[in-house]
């Protein structure tokens, strides 16, 4: 009823009324709004319409950095000063068939920088890193802070799920976006991502922003825009940052699903493996080494990189994490000791001709339906079962011959799979022209 | 993770989605998340945001009408077909000293048409029409719906507040609207008061859209987009309309406060009172009669008006009503019987000159500080309190003459009032130019 003064702290309501209008939002405002919601002050109601502004309205440069400062502010972070080297981190918006993580942390650990890597389940179409590492039985996920830090001191990385203690404010955010229909903003996305590395204690960041057919950015604009966002956040708040917008028109590599992709990361780390995943895996650790201080050039990381591959110290970096995380390091040696599926069968082409583009999310959804995804939240996941391509964009193929082979244990899940799988291939007479590069393009911080 | 087919019901999520990125909702949508909401099947949270979304990106007229309807069918209509006579009502925005629909309600009933006027309570700087009528001892604004018809067959007109059997999703929806931020929106507001009067059975309504220093809208610019959006709803659910965009820049009459303005309505309706009330209570009549079929014109609906007026038989109807609803009906005659304020203090002019300005909104304040409305939605109201306008615009004044006169029952509470007062009044040295007409623009449905 009276006109707000200039000394009164921030209100909510002000807050809804600036943002639903357009204003910027200062620093205090940010704040009190993520303070308050986490403590419970301010109700799910109220920061489901700010959210809302948020995404019609959009953040700048400078509120997004805000809210992720203070998103990391209402929780734990750690301190991993003691560790005496630079810590580096790596995080990919998700896709299909993106294991590089698991082959990143021992490898760049390997080379004298630490990874204290903190992951997610998979998502929608998109498999998990934490999924995947729980193929290897035995392997915890779930260390304490305490754990987590010992592991990293050990052996230069560890690989775990996202704590209580850290940002707790965006469980609750994300939470609420999921029912609000506020997921896809740049900005809150940005937030979610960036104020959960950052409780990392990490120096440098190499951010993996994927797009096309198979990611959640369909176009690569908006893949630049939140790369540029998130670059522009890290650097605001201290950490070194570079984003690789790669390409997701079809799977990285030729294994889908959780065993079968840590299959594929021994293959990478033995030296093997396809060749769109290593060199993606490359360059991704070419930058965490320069950006980590440990090459001076991003060429000369990615020397470093083939060397440790080539040497076995990345290997048996991986074995050693294994073990500290109390997984069956045999897996190395023999990946048949993880789950196995009991049944394979064929997606066969219905043409001869090439294989002219890949329905990629579908793929990804087929991995999901065959059990090595959730489909509600509560699902169990399936560590054996998934998918294996065989061909890809640009190759020649006959009619009746596999596009892919499907790993299943049950019939009726494969069956759900295998109709998604049956129109994911197209086949056109003609060879296609030029792909994508994996990296179409590297954002940077100058 | 599939598509959404055509066939599938409507989704919140969806509607959220649609929403947020400026598409136009159907019927079936905006009917779904009302019911939903309504029958507490979708939370607050999710409604919270499609009302941010909503307000950001506005309605379309025909969503305005959806929303309008299915806020209409979430309660209970009202059937008056009985009394064999059309009905007609007025709404307005909400002023400062506006007390018309006192007169209009038995003048019109007077005239032969019926007047079911459902009302509210003062709202932030605004008075309101039910805390007016009970400065009347023992006036009842809580009928029933059964005594509620009662009154009308008998006397042509009652008035009451809201009840709980209408528009409960109006109730439920202007909440959280309060709670987020998002009262000020056209459509939100449109939604809001045309449901309510729909419930009403009437045939036709006269809207006064308030525009000026005093009114919830400020500019007649969207005064106007206001008043064409109701007109427009108002047609779309074969109600005849007409919105008068008036003036509040200052207040309307003399008179603020509960028992004071019940005191001016029983002037106009003894054919005195001041001018500006009285010209915009008889257009007001005079809409309601040509619209409501009683005259051929709007010009013949003012003569029949002050007629009614000249006649002495609009006093008598109110009279008439006053007994119906429990009132004290020697009030009509003796307004003294309504409470009355112990003290009085004028607040006197600190240079001569002539009033150039008032700030009408603060005068509004003034009132609600000196006891006659609400801080918090559970004060009470003392009926007796209020400020007696002595200058308005354009009038002359010298120095330590009274400009206003305010009548308190708490000094600390009067004291708060003439800190607003004493800044109320702008006086300057040169006459004014014109005011502003009382009827800005005329908004009618084609």
């Amino acid at each position: 009823m009276s006109e707000p003064k200039r000394e009164d702290p921030p209100n909510i309501l002000d807050i809804l009324r600036k943002k639903r209008n357009g204003a910027e939002l200062a620093r205090e405002e940010i704040e009190h709004l993520v303070r308050a919601y986490t403590d419970g002050e301010i109700p799910d109601h109220q920061v489901a319409a700010w959210l809302m502004a948020a995404h019609v309205r959009g953040l700048s440069r400078a509120e997004t950095a805000y809210l992720t400062t203070a998103m990391l502010h209402s929780g734990e972070r750690l301190d991993l000063s003691f560790l005496g080297v630079r810590r580096v981190d790596k995080h990919s918006t998700g896709g299909v068939g993106d294991k590089t993580s698991l082959v990143l942390a021992p490898l760049v650990a390997a080379g004298g920088l630490a990874v204290p890597m903190i992951s997610g389940r998979g998502l929608g179409h998109t498999g998990g890193t934490l999924d995947k590492l729980e193929a290897i039985p035995g392997f915890r996920v779930n260390l304490s802070t305490a754990e987590f830090k010992r592991v990293v001191e050990q052996c230069g990385c560890a690989m775990i799920g996202q704590t209580a203690e850290i940002a707790p404010a965006d469980r609750k955010l994300y939470q609420l976006r999921h029912f609000t229909s506020t997921i896809d903003s740049p900005p809150l996305i940005c937030a979610s991502i960036m104020s959960k590395k950052l409780a990392e204690d990490i120096n440098a960041l190499v951010l993996d922003v994927k797009t096309g057919l198979g990611a959640f950015m369909k176009s690569e604009e908006e893949a630049v825009a939140l790369s540029e966002l998130m670059v522009d956040t890290a650097q605001r708040t201290g950490v070194r940052a570079v984003a690789l917008v790669t390409d997701m028109d079809q799977p990285l590599g030729r294994k889908i699903g959780n065993a079968l992709e840590v299959e594929e990361v021994l293959d990478v780390l033995r030296g093997g493996g396809p060749s769109d995943l290593v060199e993606l895996t490359m360059t991704l650790a070419a930058w965490m080494f320069h950006l980590g201080g440990r090459s001076a050039t991003v060429e000369e990381g990615e020397r470093v990189a083939r060397e440790l591959i080539a040497s076995g110290a990345a290997l048996e970096r991986f074995r050693k994490m294994v073990e500290l995380q109390s997984g069956d390091a045999g897996v190395v040696d023999d990946p048949r000791r993880m789950a196995r599926a009991r049944f394979a069968t064929d997606i066969g082409a219905r043409a001869s001709g090439y294989v002219d583009a890949m329905e990629c999310e579908l793929i990804g959804v087929a991995s999901v339906f065959v059990g090595g995804g959730r489909e509600q939240e509560s699902d169990a996941v399936d560590p054996a079962v998934g998918i294996v391509v065989h061909k890809k964009t640009g190759d020649a193929v006959q009619e009746g011959e596999a596009l892919c082979t499907v790993l299943y244990n049950s019939e009726e899940k494969m069956e759900r799979a295998r109709a998604l799988l049956e129109r994911s291939f197209h086949v056109q007479a003609e060879r296609p022209g030029e792909r994508h590069a994996i990296v179409r393009r590297t954002i940077r911080s100058v």
